[in-house]
């Protein structure tokens, strides 16, 4: 999807919020801040907005020399969500639906986000829990059902670090020996990266590559060969998260989309209510 | 006081909704966002927030041609306002203190800000009433009245349209003959002009002027001589609204800033939280 004059000041806020995030020096936040300012105004609103915030990302990293601003928070988004994953457990074991409670649960964890709120709480996350066990999804429950049924080998999309221990959940529902979980190429923002795939334990049930890219989605024309070449030979791709919606939705491939809608923009993109749980059968499904 | 990075964001944001406001035409609103992000990318931080509001709102009456864009939103407010009156003079009559319960119906006005909120209902102004009946000044009422008594005259720099109903009523609570009140010099946002201060009949119980400018607050050296005179020989001046506290809280002056804080910068200045009704003793009282 494209960007739209809405994402404008929102990709202010963030880069003021993410300069506070990663560096104490005042200077630095006027310096990037400044610098967003004008890219923002000389900015192709075709793009993507993950493509503005890979650069934002990429640039802060430059300024502070910071590889990865996000460790420290990432590592705690991984071991709160792993000291819930008992409890998580059981709620998919003593689900009627094992499989679309596991997939609640894993678009419950969309929210940490920090792109769209720095600081998530273990209560946001609880009541991002509760929430998403309570509403409906907005999307295709059977379809999705069937499209995992018929997959010969599922490609699954991470998105954030701590969400992935909610996404380990779900892909323990998918049928073994068939799914690939992709990670981030390197640092951009909260996003899991190997490290963290390997911190939650993904390694053990699933095969993990990374996409060669630091963007916040999947702009596959960034990513590597090897990931495109993966992203083609998919049967079913899940996507979790705005970013890979953002970035993914014009494919015409078997895509679900499975995320929680923070931003207004999305939202209307998707036709959906801000806040709502999404289950989306893509383009192409 | 000056603009922080955290004002930027909002300046596009709010230029966004401006540009909504005043035109449907999608390309004015490009124009105008692309204008603001370069003069944001290169604006001096040490200018009140203001200064860069009334930059582009005068931007904005260019590029659409329409001199006063919020001509009939104003009006509205204003009707709307005036529907209220009957009621709030009942309060007021009936108060133990109609003084300070004028005041803080004049702060409760204050919500009537479309820089800050574009579509501010009936709803919202009657919430804000109820807010400003039972919750405390954060302030000094006491020296509010006795300023008031003290004052051989007082110099009101009123804010918004239909908040300016509100004024009215605190002006009837103060000596008679004793008050002049001060509205823009020309259409800016849904601040009052001569038009808005005739419309709700303040001519009829004080002398009305305008000073000259065009800035949502008052910026002194863009006000016209005779209006800086008035303001020099003023022996207690009390400004409503955000807008005038951001443009005079450094004046040495005998000022009262009654206002209701919307915006966590301003808020965070005055030492408040958001949401507080103000009502202060400035820098020279």
């Amino acid at each position: 999807m494209k960007a739209t004059l809405d994402c404008i000041p929102c990709f202010i806020r963030q880069t003021l919020e993410a300069a506070r995030m990663v560096s104490t020096d005042p200077a630095v936040h006027e310096q990037i801040v400044r610098e967003v300012l004008r890219w923002t105004g000389e900015m192709d609103l075709r793009i993507p907005p993950p493509v503005m915030g890979q650069r934002i990302h990429r640039r802060l990293r430059e300024i502070t020399g910071v590889e990865d601003p996000y460790r420290a928070a990432k590592e705690q988004s991984n071991r709160m969500a792993l000291s819930l994953l008992p409890e998580l457990k059981a709620m998919i074991d003593t689900a009627p639906d094992p499989l679309i409670t596991a997939a609640r649960l894993a678009i419950a964890g969309n929210v940490i986000d920090m792109g769209v709120n720095g600081t998530v709480t273990e209560t946001d996350v609880r009541r991002s829990i509760q929430h998403a066990l309570e509403e409906p999804f907005t999307g295709d429950s059977a379809g999705f059902q069937q499209a995992i049924a018929n997959a010969r080998n599922i490609l699954y999309l991470a998105d954030n670090a701590g969400e992935i221990v909610f996404d380990r959940l779900l892909i323990e529902q998918l049928p073994p020996g068939r799914v690939t979980v992709a990670v981030r190429g390197a640092p951009i923002l909260n996003d899991a990266t190997l490290t963290d795939a390997r911190a939650v334990g993904l390694h053990e049930i699933a095969e993990i590559i990374d996409n060669g890219s630091d963007a916040p989605g999947t702009v596959l024309a960034d990513c590597s060969p090897e990931f495109n070449r993966r992203f083609a030979a998919a049967g079913l791709i899940l996507a979790k998260g705005q970013g890979n919606f953002e970035t993914l939705n014009d494919e015409s491939r078997d895509i679900f989309f499975l995320f929680k809608a923070k931003c207004p923009v999305i939202a209307a993109h998707a036709g959906v209510p801000v806040g709502a749980q999404v289950c989306m059968d893509g383009g192409g499904a």
